[in-house]
């Protein structure tokens, strides 16, 4: 919402779309048909023409217009369906599912590809990482604590230090994997008779999504952590944005951004863009998880805080991938003037490593570990 | 985001759209040069070139997604505006001002029209709140703490509560104005000379919009209190919403509501739709307003926190518009059940009043001063 | 909690310390009982013991730890009192009230007090940005927006927007008074039968409180408004301070503080702490603001949302007034090197000002309307 | 802050007090004298001196308000140390260490303390809930969703769900380590010359905490995901909670509280407290992980992030033990009455599972897999 094409890159704003969502919500019809027919409880040409008609386009603006009335948009699309296979196939559309179902289907349909795709952006900040923590070794700055000048350090190091938080990130957000959901209307598999759990596992596979061990209409944790883990990712990238912005202020100058921003105004101005939207991409990162955290749903089925979700997913995963696309394209960009970091340390700034080596004269000498450092960052990144 | 159709009506989604935010855009350029033409920086001729040029099309995805650039989605617009006006005239567009004067003034225009959408609603929400407050005076029910029964009331005194609330937000929401922007790069208003403030005043009344005492690039606190506002104002919505919904449980049977929801399985469910869409609009606009409270913006601009507001604001209007629609409806939709209501009201429900009125034997007898503060909470919705 | 003495002055931790709570919860009991025997509710002779009794010693960590089965703390305090009125007086002690009336006036009067504070340390801060506005009206510095120069300014400009800003929010804190609390278990003051009313009255003006126009037990809007004031009060006085941050980094150099703070191993930093400080106190302050802003009591009292402000009041006032105590130190102790802010104004940074007045030679030529505008604030901050 | 008693039991609040921090503080000075004397750099005499004197009794409140001149608690604490030691010995104090090596460290080791005792009442929870999951496989019940009665189910099935979330909680919470601190004022392990990493190793060896890849002076994620998933399992608790609340309202009657709180007017009440803490409890947990995901730590040392840690995470600590705690009770002290389970289901409340099973008469006939399901959640927790 406003201006969503400056902030998300056009993958991730197709991932988390209402199309999208839809197509997750018909894969999910498609599949319970297809499960339900394995185990006899529907017939197999009704799963056949339910597959058929979930190939079809609706319209989903009205859909969601619609589903105003049900409280989700789950209630019309099943009624469109119904009329689509018309007949006797009506009867199997939907069988023994609840709205949950579906839409909860939906959303670890959309989270598992828009996350492939965030990942993607932060696999790519982490090349970029990596490479200018190999590349600036020697890269002498000066490290600074509170915004004031400490001690020497490099700027290899200072890379490393954003490497490993990245690939940290990446690898977390690799392990979060929203489960299946199915469970119909009190979350018994009731419907199912005795195939209850044949239905689950047969429906699990069909969608290439884990099953659940219950169904988990009101235990959200899987979403919850998803959320926090974005909003992880989004802050250390954030973090890694204000580092280059900080750098790149005027009176600093040890890093410019070649495709840097124009001004409406002012062309000697060469304004850092990308960590810009990096930072303004995690302010909503977090406020989306934060909705994502209110865990407090009620019995069986929640009133309320399962139909906020909808919208809080979409958003941290669409600004999520926005700032990870931010910041590799910063970090692709990154300018590194060696020799003003050099010139920026200041002679004060030595003075804690002379009191540890006195022998010592350049700051290149007052390194300590750093090199040895970046060797387990790469390390950490290459497992 | 995500089903916006399902929460927000289509009044509050145009009024938060990218296509207002353009219209606040066009209208800020517009005004800029009646008042700089006025102030005798730009030629007549050019302004109304300018104005002629405002009440074009634009393609705002485009100008949004060419905005990445430049972080902001002004710099394309002046530039567009620029090849439309030609030769001379282009000279006097964007005169003197910076991007986020457009885009601060767009602002101020997008939460002055979204705003008084929300609280026409809330005005309805408050109309129907009166009504149940006066005509259920004698309407006996069970007080509950901490979701226990108490000691009597009446549901007319319940509605009281809801109603002096909503009527509390509505006034403040009303008291809170954003102002128009202008300042120029370094808020200095340099480009106008000695006309700067002239120019400032002239701009404020073109748009109809308050003048700011400075101009307020980075001093964002009515945006933060605008947003707050709308979070107690959804908040509000959703502890009314909370009261119906217990009250509209299956085991409760107080209230029903007349449009209750469609559910895809069970014909026989009337679900409470309206107040489970406050509730989930109320999340919404809580994480919004949580972005706009994050007020440390750097210097003159800040890189990031300015640019994090756009959606959030939009976000925290339309889901407060939502939300209060919601609440509207629901409380049009309210059957009382007051039969019900009295026959709920449990034996020992009655003990702490008898301690104090051992004479009287009804639940009517205990009632204090209900009916006096009805009559408080209405006198003060009059007001 | 947690170094507390390290943040938050001992003037505002006493102000919301247990023992204040405490202070407060008497105040109510005995104002209730003056207010029921000037009814006549209640004998003249009980109000005077039960005034006596409020007036002495209770340890309040037992009466917190006793709470615990009763979910609040009053409960236990008003068995304390009891006990120590004895006989026929404990009859007339806490008469007619329910705990959360007694909680919620102690909140109204530790708010009352910590805000009072709060508002003199922002009036000292404000004091020196009027001085430092008044002092630099001709200190030439750069404008900077996205943490780049953009075009010349005055640091007296800069002053006087932090002045605007700081006597914006301490008015606004001014004008937010939580009302004096008085319902009864179901907020129909039902004990006092045809008095209700008139001890409410009472009772307000006993505690020198406003009275509310409904029992407000379920309805939070004082407390979710006080609460996001005080995180806008946090968070522009964290504005100022990352401004000034950013001003004494190592390599910009144009504020030092002369009381900077001592590093455990590096004797020649001169780290700017003032500000760190306040940057962490507006974390807290906004966190506690969050928990207020959840409005959603259950019908006549809340099963959970209560019982979470307390600590979230103190949190929010404690933390505010650490800030605002940390920003009015930070500013008096600015010490601001005019010619250093000069020197660093680069060459480019005229370029703007010299498209529109290109006989300028001098950064002091462009400064536009900073001298009006230093005005508007000054004189806005005495209104 | 504020009646802590009642919300968080002794030991919690002992594990995470100023005088754990304290302890947490001098076991790093401890573990890094040992460390440095092991690679020579300091004599093994000071190690021991130093050691002796981290063993005597510091005033940690002095040493917090003393450490508002430094930013933080540490560089008192090394002023003191080193004039306990005296002398020669001095200078092995603290030796190659900055303030934060130290903070972070004691940080981590009051995670490590804390965390075990929150997962030590979440087991407690955990195993409450697989009781009522196994003794109430025939406990008919109405499933509810949106707070309507929806179909039949098993009491034990929604104690099977809980008891998956809060293994699940237990589980991720066991996963997470704060790793040792140790970098010197910049990262870099300067001080060490070649021997940094022995060092590092050494330092994490000493304390039995993990050792870093790099050090994570602003490189806060393990942090923010401790943070988070505390608010998961506080978030979760208090869905449990809420479950038990609504259960156990007046006129649903299906749980009551065998240690029901007093309320101090009405004694026939029966409050049901401890699901109210849970839910207090966990309003202040995602409030303090709110700030702890705020992972914008400047350069090698954060000017206000890094302070505002301290606080935030005693409070998520504190309060998700405190939430766990009051949910171990809770459930501890549960009453489930069966008959008016059962009583309680409405006719039409059959009418989706007579659907799909026309011959089934009783509601025990539709409950599908729940005894199946119960059994993998049996299963989940013993894994």
């Amino acid at each position: 919402m406003t201006f969503d094409e400056l902030f998300v890159p056009a993958a991730l704003r197709d991932a988390v779309s209402d199309g999208a969502w839809l197509a997750g919500m018909l894969e999910a019809e498609r599949a319970l048909a297809a499960a339900t027919a394995s185990a006899g409880l529907v017939p197999e040409h009704a799963a056949s023409a339910i597959a058929e008609a979930c190939r079809g386009d609706f319209d989903v603006a009205a859909l969601a217009a619609d589903g105003r009335a049900a409280g989700n948009p789950t209630e019309p699309l099943v009624r469109a369906l119904c009329a689509r296979v018309g007949g006797d196939v009506a009867a199997s559309v939907h069988f023994g599912a609840t709205s949950q179902d579906i839409l909860d289907t939906a959303a670890a349909l959309v989270a598992r590809d828009a996350t492939m795709l965030v990942r993607q952006e932060l696999e790519g900040a982490a090349r970029e990482c990596a490479r200018l923590a190999d590349e600036h070794r020697a890269s002498v700055t000066a490290a600074r604590t509170l915004l004031q000048q400490a001690v020497p350090t490099t700027f290899g190091l200072k890379a490393a230090n954003w490497l490993v938080g990245v690939v940290h990130v990446r690898n977390r957000l690799g392990a979060l994997r929203l489960p299946a959901q199915l469970g119909g209307a009190g979350g018994t598999l009731a419907a199912f008779g005795d195939n209850g759990l044949a239905v689950l596992n047969a429906y699990a596979q069909e969608l290439q999504l884990p099953a659940p061990v219950l169904p988990w209409h009101t235990r959200r944790l899987p979403l919850a952590e998803l959320g926090a883990e974005l909003a992880v990712a989004a802050g250390f990238a954030a973090k890694i944005a204000l580092d280059v912005l900080l750098l790149a202020q005027t009176e600093v100058g040890e890093v410019r951004l070649d495709d840097a921003g124009r001004s409406s105004t002012m062309p000697h101005k060469r304004n850092p863009v990308g960590p810009v939207l990096v930072r303004a991409c995690a302010e909503h990162v977090r406020a989306a998880a934060a909705a994502l955290l209110r865990l407090e749903h009620e019995h069986e089925r929640a009133a309320g805080a399962w139909q906020s979700e909808w919208k809080a997913l979409s958003d941290a995963l669409a600004y999520a991938g926005g700032g990870a696309a931010a910041l590799r394209e910063t970090l692709e960009a990154l300018e590194v003037d060696t020799e003003r970091m050099r010139a920026n340390v200041r002679a004060e700034t030595l003075s804690e490593a002379e009191r540890f080596a006195p022998a010592a004269r350049e700051p290149d000498e007052y390194l300590g570990a750093a090199d040895a450092l970046i060797d387990r960052a790469l390390a950490f990144a290459r497992e």
